[in-house]
């Protein structure tokens, strides 16, 4: 790391830390309205919004990156005001501070409050798409903690203008300055630093793919909420309504296949196999999907290939699935937990007592009877927006929104009490 | 790492999960029963648990341990009978699972329920006292948890006598025989083998000394809930009630120097400082406390040596006290935000407005307005127990009792929605 890094994240950290006290201070009408300005000023600023994306395209074309890639960096008109939009969706909020989690009188008399206040300095590391640079700052402004961002190199130009866009607008409203900083090094040390960094960072919340996720965890002293891969599952059970069953395997596998909460295995109970599969798997087969069965299967669907142990814990982001066939929600239950990821799995029955087993028995953040897994999602859950899915099992699990960036402190009253 | 030991690290982290998940379908009964069984077993035993402990005992005294750290070790009847005692106040609590957190429909019709649940397999690494297995265990499984457990050496025959005896009487109820494993090995390579298991782990507990946590924190992959030293400060306020202040510092400072949520810091405002030290101060000499002060309370107190910056972050755990003088409530509260750990802090004064100040704006796990900073612990919090004192800022803070060892997850009815 050069000494300019070094010196430059010092001194972010201790920036970020007063930040977030006096954000914590804050009257939410201040939080609110900030998020409004940036949004107007996201429109306003479009122009060099678009100009410093430009640069970026440029450079990415240069670097022969691939067009899924390309189009994900494009920021066009649509997606400047999405982003806008999104800052003031966030807004409409409620506030997520200060609420009372619980309160009581202890044996001694005191008066204990259990409040609802930030974490303080939150960490984002992502990747490509420049909107997160957006999102995430609302999120985090929104329930008071200070955000440090550190984006992909590939988006630097269009993080580096969102980034100062937003923070005109916060402090012409009075947010402190550095309430929001992006880290401008595309060193690969900046990170590293900033992973060693407990002292000045309370979380880190890493958010792309595997690679970079684990990267995090491995080296991170700052407690890091991770967003792992999603291996997810549905199960169809013996008392499933095949049609229903069949219409949320084939959303949940190739509406969107290359997102965290897509199918990638489909499990099938051995008295209803024959005639499911033999309704989906060709329909998915015209849509593209590449079939990996285990050997009951095989059997069941034409020119699925054998799967191998690796397929049963791969996501796959692909137009491939792999098929397992089971004889009881029991095995199936087993099956899910050894191999999936604890993110997003379904059992499809009109059996409740089956459904109950299920539900308890997955050890999932979310866990579903009758709908795909594709409703994983902050937006879906009704949270605005969501800083990513945590696949974490303490502190937050599953879609992470304004509550998931908050955490608590006792407020205790007395009249003297020793001990 | 010998090869026996990192076998014996693969098969408990194997059987650990096997637990875990057997356990969080248990019903809240069946690990009630096993705690008062555990009791029991426990009394019966308690000729055994003697021998046990009279062998580390005397280990302690061959390699010359201080008198105070063998008194720790020591299990007698008493203590044992207090041990059992806690077992059967867990059991009492009422079941901290299954609870409905959170409940709504989202606009897709999706019914979405937040429920909460067992962490999983929960790790804790502690050192001297034996009853902590005891109390640990207790909590562990009457929230669901399979629990990891290493004490430290020094208590290996009392600490693995409790465990077997658990263990017993545990399995007679039906538990799962790896509900509760104990690390058998002393060598310091096992611990660094557990903190690597973020696969089969999914929370570290460091219960100790500073140098224990520290050492955690630096060497986990598994996520840490840390138990921090407690650097905990008593504000004397210009408007306080001078006499319940004397009473809170003396309290806080003498009554038990040796624990974290004891004071280490007195801060008191300029106004008051005179009469306030030139009661207090005389008093705690008499108490056999060495004052370190800085310039202007240096003068005020006959005997006080000046403060050096160390003095202001260190826990003493002894009897010393720091004291500074400041003019106003913010810089107090500047003073401890900068200074402090975040565990208990607490502010006397007889005005709410300088109440409400130093509560919204002292970012301290614990605040207190009038009450001695002695109160932060699970049992004066009325949580039966607790697994010990959290300076984590996620998750869990301040004392960590039945409701801190869960976590939940979502379950989610639909008929048919796809996305």
């Amino acid at each position: 790391m050069t000494r300019d890094t070094a010196s430059d994240i010092d001194l972010l950290c201790t920036q970020a830390r007063s930040a977030a006290r006096r954000l914590a201070g804050l009257p939410d009408e201040t939080r609110r309205d900030a998020l409004i300005a940036g949004a107007e000023h996201l429109r306003a600023r479009s122009g060099d919004i678009s100009s410093a994306n430009a640069a970026d395209l440029e450079a990415a074309a240069q670097a022969g990156l691939s067009s899924a890639m390309i189009d994900r960096l494009e920021l066009n008109r649509p997606r400047i005001e999405a982003m806008a939009a999104g800052l003031e969706t966030v807004a409409a909020l409620p506030d997520p501070l200060g609420e009372t989690i619980a309160q009581w009188t202890a044996p001694s008399g005191l008066l204990i409050t259990q409040t609802r206040i930030p974490i303080g300095v939150v960490a984002v590391i992502y990747e490509s798409r420049p909107n997160v640079t957006a999102d995430v700052s609302a999120l985090c402004i929104r329930s008071g903690n200070a955000a440090i961002l550190k984006g992909g190199k590939e988006a630097i130009h269009s993080n580096g203008m969102i980034a100062d866009v937003l923070t005109e607008a916060f402090s012409a409203c009075g947010l402190p300055s550095s309430a929001l900083q992006l880290v401008r090094s595309t060193e690969r040390e900046a990170t590293t630093a900033l992973l060693g960094r407990d002292d000045a960072i309370d979380v880190v919340v890493p958010r792309g793919g595997p690679g970079l996720v684990r990267a995090v965890a491995e080296n991170a002293r700052v407690p890091v909420i991770k967003h792992y891969e999603g291996v997810c599952h549905v199960y169809v059970d013996r008392h499933a309504d095949l049609s229903t069953a069949e219409e949320i395997a084939f959303n949940a596998k190739v509406r969107r296949p290359g997102v965290c909460n897509a199918m990638e295995t489909l499990v099938v109970h051995s008295d209803v196999a024959a005639p499911f599969l033999a309704a989906l798997g060709p329909r998915l087969q015209d849509a593209g999907v590449e079939l990996r069965a285990d050997e009951r299967a095989t059997e069941l669907l034409e020119g699925a290939r054998p799967a191998t142990p690796e397929d049963w814990t791969t996501e796959y982001l692909d137009l491939i699935l792999a098929v397992k066939i089971v004889d009881s929600v029991d095995e199936a239950i087993d099956f899910i937990n050894d191999n999936g990821s604890g993110h997003s799995d379904c059992i499809c029955t009109a059996d409740q007592e089956s459904a109950d087993r299920f539900l308890a028995g997955v050890d999932s953040a979310v866990v579903y009877q009758n709908a795909s897994t594709r409703f994983t999602d902050g937006y879906e859950f009704g949270f605005g927006a969501e800083v990513g899915i945590s696949t974490n099992r303490i502190h937050a699990r599953g879609p992470m929104g304004l509550r998931e960036l908050t955490t608590y402190k006792y407020l205790v009253h007395g009249d003297g009490q020793i001990r």
